[in-house]
């Protein structure tokens, strides 16, 4: 599984290339086993398949967050990679309003305050380093 | 709202050719708000948007109903309805298989039958009338 | 725990005149410390409060069991104890699309198909014995 | 959707008359669209009717929102709706304890310490402004 | 993953080994990649370990599935699974009780009747063969 | 009830010696009846049994609450009570570890850091105290 673990480590730095290596780590400090199944299994077996491109697979983890609607920082986390995967905020949030039918609103206005969040955090770091990332 | 219910029943026919029509008057039967609710907001406003492409729309929609998993049929309903826009068997089963992740193999294996039977469904209608539906 | 139990009895009786006797009988066979809890706890001290009116009281456990959709023979149920009890059908369903904001279409569909069955089943019921239920 | 979203705005200030307005404004920064569904629809279309009595109706809505559990501001906002609509804290706390039977005692101590606090603000709102809300 | 995939072959016949090989070779016909994750990961990486005693990792997952009470044949797939680890009845019914505290009777109850169908099919397997299954 | 209300205490006592006592006190104030089924039934009636030794009842919750995830402060709660009935870490992380088969990693992280917090401050106490609390 060392091939799958880096491949995972190399997916975690592109969702999160922030903090993504630190919350590894911190994970391994916990549980060194549990960090080896999601670094090499949910990242290095699952999310490293190339079947949907990146931006629909972004998408796809949002629309499942936003149903189990568990945790606000592992959506706002999979929001900020669709945001880098190249989504546009109107497709993230697309996706949310989609969503209404099958979940309502209640699991979607969470979401869509974090996409508001995520979005201003971007704005502010704009401002600050001109980067121009490309959230609209 | 009329126009909006009138572009609901169109999609509704997009989505389920066969029974559409039929299911929305069984619901104008059983509530005739209901019915209205959910041609003319459900679909007429919600799924006639167009700011996704309509393949990634019923991707979206199938990684919803994995993760709340409530109600077989509707779950398939939409798996029928992701092949219908033109979505591969693979893709359609990766949706489920990057679901995993978030929401576990339980939930996961339960789409991944319907998948089949749809499927199956399709072959065996296929080899009936030849006319090619594309399921690989 | 003797009084609430015969009291819970009573309560089961109440929402389920037909088979609730039969279903306790059962669950006695299968656990009956299950059984205890079941009839004394859920029927004999939460049930038979009357903080809230009856109809209320059964209103308030379909928009419960609508949100958490498990088991659709116990919802079934409890749309027949809320006819029971005097609610409309018109009532009952406005349970079902005033959930609709909160849990959206997907859960309220399975609710509102149950409904149907619920009413045609007792005007079945009505045709055969004339006994007038009062289900509009 | 003019009528529905005018209609909607009335039922958002009765729900909530400090925030209601602001929340929209902000809802609408974020997603023209969302907060044209959520005003027009959610609060335009379901929440203004009167087939159930608006106590009743606030009730349900805490039935709903008790059983998903998913965020406390949105449950809390609906004790408070539910208080001003002119439920009694034993009414809302009844069906917390009803709800007990569906979904145990997990979520329903979350949505009682909800209770709790907005009690608390008003009682401290109503000794700075001896307006005697009616919380007992 | 070779190795990881025959220990969770041996695993899966450990948990059913009547059609359990069987399921593992319908999945594969379904999607080989959700098969190999399926065997490889959920079996031959977690439930092949032996931090939990086998008989307490059984009710593990009873205690996780009443919980998502979602498709009751793998509900009830573990249900046996518990018995053929050695687990009794009245282990198998504690797990369920406890659960009502966090779940409620509702979920509870589905599963209870779960435990119920499969003592009578294995009473009826009892009488059939005489082997003396360890179901009280 | 009154014997089973000072069981439910003393159970309480036992798994939150700290402030077991002052919620239950709260509890009361925000509702007695409430109070009174949580004291007397959910742990007077519930979790005083003794059919599952005591470590693996406390196990059987995590995975309950794991599984629901809803509120963290209970489940943290839980979680220092597995580690006050005997069990090691590695057996509390051993629970999180199974449950990524049935709810996957999402639900399973925020437990695992639940269990590093629990950790770091019986950590901290221990230093503090120098009382060696059974924590590896």
């Amino acid at each position: 599984m060392a091939e799958a673990y880096s491949r995972g480590l190399k997916q975690i730095a592109k969702i999160d290339p922030e903090s993504g290596a630190a919350f590894v780590e911190d994970l391994k400090k916990i549980s060194p086993d549990f960090a080896e199944f999601f670094v090499g299994f949910a990242f290095g077996k699952i999310h490293s398949r190339t079947v949907l491109d990146p931006k629909c697979k972004e998408l796809i983890a949002v629309a499942n967050l936003v149903a189990i609607s568990d945790g606000k920082e592992h959506l706002r986390l999979r929001i900020e990679a669709a945001f880098r995967a190249g989504c546009t905020k109107d497709e993230v949030i697309e996706v949310i309003i989609q969503s209404v039918v099958h979940i309502g609103f209640t699991k979607a206005l969470i979401a869509l305050h974090l996409v508001k969040e995520v979005s201003e955090e971007n704005l502010i770091a704009r401002r600050d380093s001109d980067t121009g990332l490309a959230i609209a």
